[in-house]
């Protein structure tokens, strides 16, 4: 018998996408959608591109926690609750909200609220899969990275092992979707065509769980992070400007520092020439590129990702693969 | 002395523009701004691009109705009693919504709702200046024509005058401003970015004011009119399909009615080839093609305007011009 | 042992989709991929978002034509003379271009140019399987149908089966891809960004092709076509207003002649709501709604389809399918 | 007599720009325009948006050279020996490539390719007039800037000269209008759309042209500088990076800096959120704003512009008036 999985928020763009890929997923059975203000449609009518021709139905936990594992859609700081009542009955949960991304409390107090369920943040696992792999498939609670972080990490992994980062200015420019489905000025057609600008200047959320993962890989840098919103719908590109620890000198050893640590990576590809993120559109994979610059001492890393998909949806089906020991790639590639 | 105008309601797409037109007007004088819940704002802090530092207020008519002139920027149904309240006051008004755009109030009530200021119907002029410019010279309440009917009308006038509309589908694109500020799931990026589709369908409310106007110009017909949402923030094309009254035989004669009827017209543009919005895109011109087909015998007639200029904001304020007697192009070419 | 494929002219917008459809196909074997200017690139370095490994090669017809059916993407006129030349050495085609689609040599030459293997028209099937499902399994040369045509039909066949339509215009949008890959003015971004205008006006090569189809169902008709080009990249909608040969009275009847006719078609969806083409990206659905107007006495019918999929590449694999007795949605569902 | 211009390369984006701000400028008289392919069109032909109803013309320097001013539109090292001829002959030549700009040759040669004109590198003023405005008004020669280093520069100029720089990452955005007007691969609608990379990593042309000027004002820095492809026509966003040689503190002093610096600049706009490029479409405007980060001790500094008008087009009008003693904003506010 399959696993059974719900997805709870499945109105929001990333939990519609969850429910997609679940749907069709070969080894789960996609059990239950919740949502609030949506329950009652079913989700082919709110998004017929995803084609998936169940009910959305309002929380109960008595029907929609008899479930192997939850996938959470929820805004930061509901999310927490919900899981540790999930976790209580025993279910396995992936979170894609920021709840259990990070590993100090006081750290996601100063940076977000008052932590709502505190006691779960020590059996969180961080889930990103290139990094924590083996972690993850032993989880209960897999805290699905940021959109961010998950590229930023894969782009600057490699050389935070090697003890080469100095210093890191990453300039992001992400699609809209990011911002979620909550119509605002701020989502607005007439705002975001024909421009671009930045924004959570100089403090964006993400920062803190990007220095937190880099200090794991042995990088302990105040990171500079600063995301754009540009006028397309999915894909994000991080800018990753390295000043390196050592001179810079030899520039072919960090090409094959990627070279080596992405070998065997499903979904990270390496690329000679910057990578548009159409190259990686509804896709799990995240594109890289590594481009040292003799006069500068500099290493730039490109990374795209589409921040519906790897950062976020796909991600965390990823995460339910190694978590019910199924192949990484099932339902996804 | 400069006659004054306030501009009710300039907190919207249209009402900001008609804002920006006024304060930069060689002979007008820029009274007063309102606004409702963007009260207390500056114009310039909403919407930098139009460059106009000048304070949204709420309404106050012993203030703000002591003015010459007054734009309405306000939605249908709402317009009408506060434009009753200014003709009181001797003040004379341009009117951005639909509210005095029917001339019978039944139609009005057909396919809006209950008129709210019906004893003003028989005084209002229908502001399009290219048909009803002496009208306008000496109007006090001038109608704004939607934008859909504004390019209707300048691309069927003249074979309309020339008794030569049998039947016409107009096809109209138009960009997401047209869908106004409110932020809604319509107008979200995601929502319009690489797609498109039809709304309003089969009876979009500018159906009966194309009619009527059509009508005064000698052309009794059922419009099927279908406008489309497109990934495009300001422009509208209308592509008209006429079924000819006569054999359509006579391809020439088309191209010289429209020639005659434009000949003088600062405002409308006529084009060899198919015209694209961007050849208007802020501006007061209407771009104009004629193309008769001989298989079909029909005669396909291409409008572009501007939605927010020539279909709203720009048009008021040539409307202002008329009323004043002012150039017609003053403040707007 | 799997049948093989070559896809000829793989370096295009339809050829390179067609070529990785094939590529990942479960029962074909791609065996080459051929391209004249690109030739020696691999096609995941000129499209790296399709992920297809392979090398484009230079002609090579003792090597290239030894297998069991060949995809076709070339040009006009450029098509032909190979599709004969593959049809001699046994190998079935499916061609992409329009040199086989129209069944009159004389409204070939009237519209394109001189036919350059007219003694193949006889043998040629026109490949939407919708309507001609059975002669495309036995059919050795099946003539892929344009964008347009395909969108049309699948809109229009219901009601002219039942000897409804009297008159039609179809008024077409479509995005970018659709004028291939050809760097141009008319595809610079600069000319289509934040745009929208009519081309081929009033004769667009596609007309002859919908009428010849319509006829065949019963509708001989002088149809009125008018394609847009707008700023997005896949995606073609179809607006088709239909003047009814009946009195149109019967609005349900007409929903119902839709319902019976797509019931069982795996790749024909129904819906109430106009559809968007972002509701089929990327798929080889033609999404459908049918609006009755009572007003008019017409029905406006919508059609959605992916250009580069439905209009071109999965559409040309859903031939290949049947003409080798696969499960029709294999690949491509 | 108002002075005379002639436009030379008037058929791409940036002279056709140019000739509709000249043929509309109350102060010159815009004399001739010149083009190679497009010679014999009407400029409203390419371009109906800029309404010049004026022939390009092939080169005919008899005829063309019988001027006042000249601003050249050619492509780097063509324009060099066309500015030596115009000199030759007494025309006060502003000049939209790069020929001018670097003021050492061998950095010049080293980026670009062999000088053309050497002897005319000491003659020739660099073109911004917010940091040269005294030099323009009696240069014969102005050497327009780039568009990257005009907003890089005005972004940077205040803490350069406070010695505040000690190192600097630009990333820039910028729309594809950029490219210029010939149609390639790079340019090519679906190529941009939905899509954002880098490009010229790491070394693009604008950088050295940044650091001369930088050095000039007394920051002497090897800049990284990079930048990136969007999906948009007009403007241009520079993220600039600045590690502070002092500690950096004290943040209310760096916005000081600005409002000081810039006080008095008609062309230059100070804001407190971060710009986005509508904000200056279409305008000669700069837009910045400043955003210290006691964190890290950076200061963000972010600038906007529309490529084509302050970048380029606006700017060489912004030259000519100071070189005619005219009003600096004249023709261009």
């Amino acid at each position: 018998m399959p696993p059974s999985v719900s997805v709870f928020g499945a109105a929001g763009f990333t939990g519609a996408l969850t429910a997609r890929l679940l749907y069709r997923h070969p080894e789960f059975e996609l059990r239950a959608l919740t949502a609030r203000s949506d329950a009652g449609c079913r989700l082919d009518e709110l998004f017929p591109r995803h084609r998936v021709p169940v009910t959305l139905e309002e929380l109960d936990l008595d029907r929609h926690a008899d479930v192997d594992a939850a996938v959470l859609a929820y805004p930061h700081g509901a999310a927490a609750p919900l899981a540790a009542t999930l976790r209580e009955r025993g279910v396995r949960v992936v979170d894609l909200s920021a709840d259990f991304r990070l590993r100090e409390r006081s750290v996601y107090e100063q940076w977000y609220r008052e932590h709502p369920a505190p006691e779960l943040l020590a059996e969180s696992v961080y889930g990103l899969p290139e990094l924590y792999r083996e972690r993850i498939r032993d989880a209960d609670l897999v805290a699905n990275p940021g959109c961010f972080p998950t590229a930023a990490l894969l782009a600057l992994a490699p050389l935070a092992r090697a003890g080469l980062i100095e210093d890191v200015v990453i300039d992001a420019k992400t699609g809209v979707s990011g911002a979620g489905r909550a119509a605002t000025e701020r989502t607005h057609f007439v705002s975001v065509d024909e421009n671009v600008s930045a924004y959570g200047v100089p403090r964006h959320r993400h920062t803190p769980e990007i220095e937190q993962e880099l200090a794991e890989l042995g990088a302990r840098v105040n990171v500079t992070f600063t995301p754009h919103l540009l006028p397309l719908d999915q894909g994000e590109l991080l800018s990753c400007y390295v000043t390196l620890a050592d001179d810079g000198a030899d520039a072919s050893r960090h090409s094959q520092l990627f070279a080596d640590a992405y070998a065997d990576e499903p979904f990270v590809e390496l690329a000679n020439a910057p990578p548009g993120v159409r190259d990686v559109r509804e896709t799990n994979l995240c594109r890289i590129s590594v481009h040292p610059d003799a006069r500068t001492g500099r290493v730039i890393v490109f990374a795209a990702i589409d921040n519906l998909w790897k950062g976020a949806a796909s991600q965390s089906v990823q995460n339910l693969n190694l978590m019910f020991g199924l192949p990484e790639s099932a339902g996804i590639a």
